[in-house]
């Protein structure tokens, strides 16, 4: 099940905000229609975001160019709004970086064709290169990877996180097929679910052996030594290693640490921001109460309930054993790590 | 709000499975209802467990009554009935114990009349010493908080989980009025919810500020610099100090030890099991993997997906920083503490 696709110049996405018990897709040429659907997390995960959005611009570039005098103004309108969706994961920013990249090739009296064209290579690019990158991740992580072993996760950082395959539970899915995991323990990650809705999903069809647990019995778990590993996504990595990934990551690390479990994160090289030193200047959203107050439609705290609601929470590098990265693997010290990182392809600065 | 009351022979039982959204009454003369109240978490919460098997067996002595022939048989069934309903908090066997001792004064000839009278007084009891014991480990509680502190707690330790003003949240609401606390962060606390159903509701009752977040939340909230104190009840205490609670207590306190925030546990003697060395021995509830896959109705995870659902967990009592008990504050060494308050009255053993 893949989280997007692009044909004869409509998107694709899978609405996520529906899954598992509904199965039901957006088909869209608007994008307008692309960034609600970063906004409502119909479709999310760092990579798949950045995937949308560049196709989202390649839509926003269309319409501009119907007005042929305002195009570039319309353009850079359009790539600002993809900007605003959701200020955490990085590679949002990464995508459409990139993508004004290519358009920024093109003088202002250019055919817009040539550059609309060009766009929509790009897009498919980022949209191919997710799934290289992600299988390129699987295969330096499955090397972590001992025989037989329990692994935890946290939120989705599978298929539906990416364009393809995962990034976390990429790792995990080819680490299964050595024969080197036993059970994957999925934390539901409240308040949206996305361990319950959509990791849970993603394993059950590949045969997967998989506990939901709630978030609250993660420590638990690894204190009865039913897991021997942890390993996330991530919404965007800082110059020293810290990583903002899905509220409740930084709880899972220290646990993990108190109980000697190693912690991994895994993450294309589009997930670091090369402009912040340090986790404590990455931007967390917070979102609505009602997340919080409400499944399914059913109310579940009272009215007026005061609800803090932050999406996402930033991980100290000192919690993290290693960083899995299509160029291999991070460890402390992180910071030359990832300097020498910046100087490979696709990364954010 | 009380969480149970006893008039004319008859039990109303407050149905906390409903809230905040329904207040509705169970009121029964049948004691197999009173087990199923305790099965089902209609009434929860170690103190009011306890007081409600209480009274289910003064309801099923007035049955056992009805065969004359039978009676101390049938008065054991039912004891053993109710003892069997929940295995983790012991303040249940605490109160039949106590209940049956009285009965156990009463010789095989007596008139039934005397004893259901006799056990009526002491289920009472129970109940009136119930709300003392809260009242005076609310005040020592207090005595722990300093001016103006936020605070976290972890499911329901409230008037509902008990007879009367609750443990935890005892102290808070004491805490409260002697203007030490800015505010409460109250962990939701799945899979059932009781932090943002009972604890959220009842503190919004008092006008306490309070801010509801999910379990996954209070690392973040902890490193954020929001609370400096957190407090919770107990279902079961060894010898040693170590407290069995809701599952995701053990989480929070690692957390909190992380955070070099003080972690308190508030509980009555009865709680308190003397029979065991360590928490290693207290049993842990497991529940029917629904509680976790469906909220209100709604289904949250895929068909068949398996579930782990410990309801408590053991918290070692080297990341408690203190317990406080209506006999005053312990602190570690809690062995010699707590040996010490097995003399006194009130204690199992």
């Amino acid at each position: 099940m893949r989280s997007l696709a692009w044909k004869n110049g409509h998107l694709t996405i899978l609405d996520q905000t529906k899954l598992p018990n509904i199965i039901e897709f957006i088909e869209t040429d608007d994008y307008r229609r692309v960034a609600d659907a970063i906004r409502r997390l119909e479709v999310r995960g760092a990579p798949a975001i950045g995937a949308a959005a560049a196709f989202g611009l390649v839509l926003g570039a269309k319409e501009a160019a119907l007005t042929v005098n305002d195009f570039w103004i319309k353009l850079l309108a359009i790539s600002e709004e993809l900007r605003q969706t959701r200020p955490t994961a990085v590679n949002l920013f990464w995508a459409i970086d990139r993508m004004m990249s290519v358009a920024s090739r093109y003088a202002p009296g250019d055919s817009p064709i040539e550059l609309i064209s060009a766009l929509e290579q790009e897009a498919i690019d980022i949209s191919k290169e997710d799934a290289q990158v992600n299988s390129r991740i699987s295969a330096y992580g499955a090397s972590l990877f001992a025989d037989r072993q329990a692994v935890l996760t946290h939120c989705n950082a599978g298929a539906l996180a990416t364009v393809e395959f995962g990034t976390a539970l990429g790792v995990i899915r080819r680490a299964w097929t050595e024969g080197k995991i036993s059970r994957v323990y999925a934390d539901e990650t409240r308040p949206l679910l996305q361990g319950a809705r959509l990791t849970a999903w993603e394993l059950m069809q590949e045969g997967i052996p998989v506990t939901l647990i709630t978030d609250s019995m993660a420590g638990w778990v690894m204190k009865q030594g039913m897991v021997q590993a942890v390993i996330v996504g991530a919404d965007r990595i800082a110059l020293n290693g810290d990583v903002a990934n899905k509220i409740g990551t930084y709880s899972v690390a220290v646990l993990a640490k108190q109980h000697g479990i190693p912690f991994y994160v895994a993450a294309p090289v589009s997930t670091f921001d090369f402009t912040i030193t340090g986790g404590e200047q990455i931007p967390i959203e917070e979102r609505k109460a009602e997340e919080v107050t409400s499944l399914g439609g059913c109310r579940i705290a009272p009215e007026g309930t005061t609800v803090f609601n932050p999406a996402f929470d930033v991980t100290p590098h000192a919690f993290i054993s290693a960083i899995i990265t299509e160029h291999g693997i991070l460890r402390e010290p992180y910071q030359p790590a990832i300097a020498k990182l910046k100087l490979m392809k696709g990364g954010n600065d």
